[in-house]
């Protein structure tokens, strides 16, 4: 929804990259995790961003980011940011530091990718359309697939990705985006009403969604909300809250295996309650999320919501899914 | 594949247009074929082409065009043409046309496709990109759904149609579009090696890819072929072939239900032995090609072509698949 002339507005809406790495010589002992921390923070310079938290588990150190998230593993990267943040300005950088600090010199995968921005003139030039984005990518990477899924005169998301079928070992994104949340809501995620993330957490049902999750969580001044949640196993949820009526977004991401995600869409409306959301999943062959296509293609209606796309591509090694509800107009 | 600078090009790319129509009042009486010739004709030179032969059985008139062709049966209009030809600009003059002269006031539903084209830069401002053509569009329909398949940046299949699931009877539409076709295969569309188009119907095997049809052909000097073939029932085929080296092209086109396209491809590619080629199958609840993408995500290779995308979309009520394929460079 775009704000009346003059009223405050923030582009909930992310940019998101996952990256992952392998290393020529296999070398084992190549870690992403082995790099500085200000060398990270010299990174999201180039984004336009900054570390306000961190938590780490065995397998994953997580950032919570003054605009959105950052994940680290052994061998993947994944960098979401929102606002008028200059993510794919880091790229470049990002291939540079890894290749210098832990040997990893092969980009395996990469997956850039994103919602139609509400207010694309507010970005900076790069970021205002996703073919400039696409140009900017494919000075780095050849054999690239750039991709729309939805409506390009509606809502839509776009995905950059390498047709190259990189990661081997099982693995699964899921992603919920939401917008038209509803107001009550959204209100748990300002300081009028909670004093901090950890009350957010406790008083949205945030801390219900996945039972057990170590949770880092932060409330903005005077609103928005951050969180990332790890589990054991390297799995990770993150969701960001931008309350603001006019222009409310909420996304929620998970790379945890379902081999169907019918209960966790559940749970996150019923948080939630938006107007509108936008999924995808993404499964690898290895991944027991692989079929999750041929359960929602059936499902045309979720909780009262009605579909209005349903789209599916099958890549080299992945699967997704893409489809798009939203509540009925009464 | 660009041409050299100087060099003759022609875009074989069609634009294809497919409109069906009902009426409020549902009269009976109504019937697209009812329209005079002269108004198609000029109707015709707001998209810059002319009629060059026609072809009518019990349920369809058809008609070559000097840029591809027109099928006009009760309900439905069907508007294919090449080079740069400027179709969209004939869809406010259709529908006042049918409104005046046969009484639809309504457009059931509308589906307005293409590739990407190999020359953009050489159309008419409006057909230059997909953007442009969506907006001309939006002007007229609300509604509206546009999406693209394929790669974005690299082949590319746009559609714009309507939210509406209006068509209630089976329908089916297949497509497979080619592009750097075998060289000893065009030969045969030129001059000189045929008089005419019957005899490159015959000595290209393209009589054979469906038995039994009624044929319209023609062969353009010095080179290029258009056919329309009728199949009682109301079913069509349509092919058009730019056999130029450097530019070639070849459009397959039908409506013949089949619940597996397999055979019907096999055909196709063995009489034209394309390099690449992408498939689009249309098919409504009703259609007994309703199943398609199921057959259509198992299979990988065709042929011996390799396969790089395989998208499926579920709307209203169609689904549509679409897949590129190419051969393997040796």
């Amino acid at each position: 929804m775009a704000a009346a002339a003059g009223q405050h507005f923030f582009e909930g809406t992310e940019k998101l990259l996952e990256v992952w790495f392998t290393s020529s010589t296999n070398d084992p002992t190549c870690d992403l995790r082995t790099i500085d921390r200000k060398d990270w923070e010299k990174l999201l310079k180039l984004v336009k961003c900054e570390i306000i938290s961190s938590l780490k588990d065995e397998s994953m150190d997580s950032y919570v980011l003054s605009e959105s998230s950052m994940f680290v593993t052994k061998n993947r990267f994944i960098l979401k940011t929102c606002g008028t943040t200059t993510l794919l300005f880091a790229v470049k950088g990002l291939i540079q530091l890894v290749k210098r600090e832990c040997g990893f010199d092969n980009v395996a995968d990469i997956f850039y990718s994103r919602k139609n921005f509400a207010r694309p003139e507010l970005q900076h030039f790069l970021h205002q359309s996703f073919d400039k984005e696409v140009d900017h990518l494919d000075q780095m990477f050849t054999n690239s697939a750039a991709y729309v899924l939805g409506r390009m005169n509606k809502d839509c998301w776009y995905l950059y990705t390498l047709d190259s079928g990189g990661v081997e070992q099982p693995d699964q994104t899921f992603e919920l985006l939401m917008w038209e949340l509803c107001p009550n809501k959204m209100k748990i995620f300002t300081k009028e009403i909670c004093a901090d993330g950890k009350e957010a957490t406790q008083k949205s049902g945030i801390c219900d969604i996945i039972p057990g999750i170590k949770i880092d969580d932060f409330l903005f001044e005077p609103c928005g909300y951050s969180m990332n949640g790890l589990l054991p196993g390297g799995y990770y949820i993150t969701i960001h809250v931008t309350p603001e009526p006019h222009c409310s977004y909420v996304s929620f991401e998970s790379n945890v295996p379902q081999e169907s995600y019918q209960n966790l869409i559940k749970k996150v409306l019923q948080v939630f309650n938006p107007g509108k959301f936008l999924m995808t999943v993404f499964a690898n062959q290895a991944s027991i999320a692989r079929d999750t296509h041929k359960h929602l293609e059936r499902v045309d209606t979720i909780e009262g919501y009605q579909r209005h796309d349903h789209q599916f591509c099958s890549f080299k090694s992945y699967n997704l899914t893409y489809t798009q509800y939203s509540r009925p107009v009464i």
